[in-house]
């Protein structure tokens, strides 16, 4: 008799944004005449810039004929995007990661959801909380967490590092054992960053334990500060702990076209076993690449057209932050985020749950944001708005909740 | 400290296409003049046809527009989409297959792959051998195989169901209990198809047992026999017991655009858990859904241009088939396979080993082709071609072969 996974019934109601797009879609259906605007899940709303788009006609007219058709590529990616990552992400940094390094992907939340696979059941996670559902939940699946307690709203094996106004969201080094450690900075949903002397912290932690840090910069590309580390490879000796993940997604308006890449150094080494070695079988075992059009696309983003043309819409994206930083400080409410990520993290009015304020916000002002209790019991009380709507969408939701712009 | 999935050390050599092409290239490297013509991995050589590079340069220039961009779309695939496939694949062979039944993936490699994580670890999964080893291997990531014996070239745990001349590639029934059935037909590597009466034993077999069949149809397109089933759901009751696997890599030439999608029927229920519910949750928290641009393109393979211009390319691979086939033949070798399917499955010549014939092809002949043990150990003294090349190279390689065409 077929067995089922008994981990997916540990798993608490269904994944946090489809929850939040049943209750738009309810709520759409029963006011048909509202128009809501949505700042919950950070979708982005520019098109493709020019160069890219180019480039994607190009491919697919090579795609069209025979002679420069391509069927399956490596799994791992092609050596031209491999190498321009390699140039503009890391040597241009001073950090050296060579393309056999670089594994192509269609986007970092299947990267981030994917790598556990490569540790065995018996491993301590600690993630921070609040933090991105994926990191939590495919360990779940995967067993690793044990049961969940109603009351705390935690899982009984999992380090929870709570990143609060507190301690100024940046979470304190695990007291316990730990032997994965989930960062991702800039941070979602916090809209947080870490400077390098406290990334720092946790690599010296990673070392001493024989932890691995899995290190999702997927926002990096909006960092406007100094002595913010922009990639955890620029911290001494991070490549003998840390696994990187990046994507295109929001860096270059990728969230419909899929494609983002991991880094997993070859120093990366638990009991002689390399992971690099491991993470390539695994994608050559359950991962065909990405495809050959979508590649020439992120190869694109590198040109010298291509990254002025997205750096116009990050600094786009990055004034709606400043809108709604402002606007919503102006109208009281006490903010973070939004100066080197596109995530404005606010605490909801006092006595109010976050999911209250969620719903509250979608009745009265038709304004979808995602309440922060969703991404960990230490999001209770924040709220979460992206920069990512238009400009006239970004005013008028700060105008619909501030009474003013 | 962290410890890794100790499964990955007892996984064998490197997945086998990796192996073969680090084969040639190394012949490559030492024979930079001759011209080695590549029957072995099953991947087109058509470019995409008219219909679907319309569809996709339409689909460009909307992600160019802000009034038409498209950020994440559903993780299931997009209605539009799925829609097709209900009609085309199913309604019109008279099975009822509902959109929220379909889930578009990037590949049918990728989906097979990841099918497992839906059941436990205690499962017995039984295979086919030979066998397209991403089942296989999968399952040894998972920990469900138990240890590799040299001898015999199994996995302790795993139920083999050989396929052979000896049973006319009509594995029989499993006489143990098993859980986890994985069949592919039209079949890959052996070329050979089930009928409609033999079919309907494994589909009663697994009521009987509680079983289920993971049923991998990705070559269905192929097939141009009567009374050989497109889809597992032609035999009632099989919406109960099977999941379905489908793809375009082969059928539209999208080896590198990634499309494929599986079937997961509501009524597919183990202990009350709906599995159509755990691969919805599964696919929302580890995928972000197909490329919208890949998913216009599928679209394109329904219209009536589409289907006219596909249809000529199974034509084309297909006549190839007929002349790897005859012409094997007419030189004395045992061959099957090649009518319903793009493999041609051959018998090496008496007292050689799969690797030897391989070797000695590429070697003596410069052509590639696919050990029949790389399938597995009742694969030995078998050997696989594709007829997914050029009609050129087709005929090249038979006249290399057979010394005469």
């Amino acid at each position: 008799m077929a067995k089922i996974n008994k981990n997916y019934s540990k798993l608490q109601n269904s994944y946090l944004f489809s929850t939040i797009a049943n209750k738009i879609s309810e709520f759409q259906k029963e006011n048909p005449d509202k128009k809501i605007i949505k700042l919950g899940i950070g979708d982005v709303t520019l098109p493709i810039v020019p160069a890219v788009i180019d480039a994607i006609h190009k491919a697919t007219d090579e795609m069209g004929k025979k002679e420069t058709f391509r069927g399956y590529g490596p799994e791992q990616g092609y050596d031209f995007l491999r190498e321009k990552i390699s140039e503009f992400d890391y040597k241009l940094r001073g950090i050296n990661i060579e393309k056999d390094e670089i594994f192509v992907s269609d986007g970092a939340k299947c990267d981030t959801a994917n790598i556990q696979e490569l540790f065995d059941e018996d491993n301590i996670i600690a993630i921070t909380d609040p933090v991105y559902p994926v990191y939590l939940d495919t360990n779940v699946m995967a067993g690793r967490t044990g049961e969940f307690d109603e009351i705390t709203g935690r899982y009984s094996k999992v380090i929870y590092m709570p990143a609060m106004a507190e301690n100024h969201f940046n979470p304190e080094l695990p007291k316990e054992k730990v032997d994965l450690i989930y960062l991702c900075f800039p941070n979602n949903p916090t809209g947080t960053v870490i400077k390098k002397e406290e990334l720092k912290k946790w690599v010296d932690y990673a070392k001493e334990n024989s932890a691995i840090i899995l290190y999702d910069a997927a926002y990096e590309a909006f960092i406007s500060e100094e002595n913010v580390p922009h990639s955890i490879y620029e911290i001494e000796g991070a490549k003998e702990v840390a696994i990187e993940f990046k994507s295109f997604s929001k860096t270059a308006g990728f969230t419909g076209m899929r494609c983002g890449y991991t880094v997993v150094p070859k120093e990366l080494k638990i009991e002689e076993m390399s992971l690099n070695n491991m993470w390539n079988r695994r994608s050559s075992t359950k991962f065909n690449g990405v495809p050959y059009i979508t590649q020439r696309a992120a190869e694109a983003v590198y040109s010298e057209e291509g990254q002025k043309q997205i750096k116009e819409n990050i600094k786009y994206y990055m004034e709606n932050a400043k809108i709604i930083r402002e606007g919503l400080e102006k109208a009281g409410y006490t903010v973070y985020g939004g100066i080197n990520a596109p995530y404005i993290w606010l605490k909801v009015p006092e006595r109010m749950k976050s999911w209250e304020f969620f719903d509250k916000l979608l009745q009265e002002k038709n304004i979808v944001g995602t309440p922060g209790s969703g991404f960990g019991p230490s999001g209770e009380g924040y709220f979460r708005l992206t920069a990512f709507g238009s400009r006239e969408n970004t005013i008028e939701a700060i105008k619909r909740i501030c009474g003013t712009y």
